[in-house]
């Protein structure tokens, strides 16, 4: 008996976040240079840019995606009961995300359908995320965000924010000011209902152009941070990956720093700890493994494990996400949560 | 090497049939039951009973699929060249249709695109087959088939089934006036030119509904004949499985009739000869396992291969796409028919 799915009641975690569907296909290093992508990153591009892009793929796979949906799309999967706010167009890919997550028991935002129509006369779809896969499984990915680039503070429902143990923003929303209002709005109501703020900072790039915001957040409302490697280098602008995880001990947040297969570091109350890796036979497309990261670390931080635990809880999810193509967990995630001994 | 894609020239197969998108999940056979599903079948449904299903279907993933398309892009992932006349809609599922197509180099007819209004004002989408996965890799389907319902003789491209050694007919689409009509002129246009004419009879319940019409079409029409076991049962009336083979023989056509795991009978000039299927370890997923036969089949058939030695192919071809959750192939075909000694 899981408690997700819940249309009332207390949820462990609400996320706001980009409603994507991902067209994932192989591909090889030489096609992502012909394409002008680096390797590992993730690039926004506009509409006829991602027409371009598409042009030149591989027949791919459609699986809902949007990196904050994938957590609590975890978060459900663990038995957890999660919500998510996001806007998605009236057409078939705004389908298959509301139907894919409200399947896995998340409850939706109330406004996750937009107006599709632009200014310009356009439709506006469901954005979408070029996933290419390349040999050694990681993920390049082009987002063309389409409506959810209009994601705004209005979209954010207070009775579901209010009903969050925590509140999980997605960093790739801050290059947007409409949606950047929208996580600010969040964060007020997060603090009005004594819930706590999670944030991932998203990618080395978004940290790149949001510094000095990203370290204002962590300083007044942010209570968890999730960052990989390069990324919490680049937000703290240390030389070495040890002197960013004393920099955020300085900051007192509860943080985990992912590290891909060499674990992650906690930095928590007992000061920095290293947990490691659950060892995968082989990362078939690392899509999702922050995400899926960020799903067992929310799911055991809001049914009492202590911080190392989540971070063997987050590493359990995320080897199952690198296993296979796509970003949402296919195996039961639970019952591998009750195998580790970490089901609550 | 390859010599598919290509813009003018002669074509091996261009196959008439239509085009969808499979959402596919896994479910249990207590799940087929309670949504009336008959395990193994396909069924025809509206537009509300789709969105019924839908509702209840786990989170899924999508592919391009569609019978003949998939037996199309299989010919051209051996290296040959294909075409393929259907019809889809300016939407979502529509652009990755065409899309996945195209990226294996299989032409697409003059015109795929429908106008997407429907008489009553509402749009006509993209079709698409909600595909159920059993645990024991068997596949149920439940198809809307949208725009690729309007599907009518104007749409045979003369000038594209003029190209083709092969016209490869799919027999599902004799559920439909128009689109009989266009199996007919397809059939016209690809005896004027000197073409071999290929049917599958697609499914039991099809046979079921066109047994006369089938029977007469093979007597004057079609000049090899795919079926699977229950089809070859079930057209010829016989009670058994072998008194099929004699019918099969009797009519003197070129025939692949398939059995699964115990592989298939070809009839052909040196009468019925079994040949066995290629063992996989797991059946993942039997969806696009006929499909991605006759591809094969088709394949060896236009490079001079023997009929037994297509039958090889169509196993060969059939072993990769039951191996994953999907009806197009992801491994490299031309590679494994290579390592088969069926390359050519």
């Amino acid at each position: 008996m899981t408690d997700s799915g819940q249309a009332e009641g207390p949820l462990h975690v609400v996320a706001v976040g980009s409603a994507l569907v991902d067209v994932l296909a192989r591909t090889s290093d030489d096609q992502l240079d012909r394409l002008g992508l680096v390797k590992g990153a993730m690039a926004l591009v506009d509409r006829s840019q991602s027409a371009t892009i598409y042009g030149q793929m591989a027949p791919g796979t459609e699986v809902s995606g949007g990196s904050a949906a994938n957590t609590v799309a975890g978060v459900a999967a663990l038995g957890g009961a999660a919500g998510f706010i996001c806007k998605v167009a009236d057409d078939e890919f705004g389908d298959l995300f509301v139907h894919d997550l409200s399947a896995t028991g998340v409850v939706l935002g109330r406004t996750p359908r937009a107006a599709t129509q632009r200014p310009d006369g356009a439709e506006a779809a469901t954005g979408h995320c070029l996933v290419f896969i390349t040999p050694d499984g990681e993920r390049t990915m082009a987002t063309h965000l389409g409506v959810a680039s209009t994601l705004g503070p209005d979209d954010v429902d207070p009775a579901l924010v209010g009903r969050a143990q925590v509140v999980y923003l997605e960093g790739y929303l801050w290059d947007l000011e409409p949606a950047k209002a929208a996580l600010r709005r969040a964060v007020e109501l997060a603090h009005a209902a004594d819930g706590l703020v999670a944030l991932t900072v998203s990618d080395p790039f978004c940290v790149e152009r949001h510094r000095r915001e990203f370290l204002d957040l962590l300083e007044s409302d942010v209570d968890v941070l999730f960052a990989n490697e390069q990324e919490a280098v680049s937000l703290f602008g240390t030389s070495s990956f040890d002197k960013a995880v004393t920099a955020v001990e300085e900051t007192g947040l509860l943080a985990a720093l992912t590290r891909g297969a060499a674990g992650s570091v906690v930095v928590g109350p007992h000061g920095p700890q290293p947990v490691p890796a659950v060892p995968v036979e082989q990362v078939v497309d690392s899509t999702g493994a922050g995400d899926l990261f960020a799903a067992g670390f929310l799911y055991g931080l809001t049914h009492g494990m202590d911080p190392e635990a989540c971070a063997a809880l987050g590493g359990v999810c995320a080897a199952e996400v690198i296993s296979h193509v796509g970003a949402r967990p296919e195996a039961d995630l639970r019952r591998l949560a009750e195998q580790a001994g970490l089901a609550r």
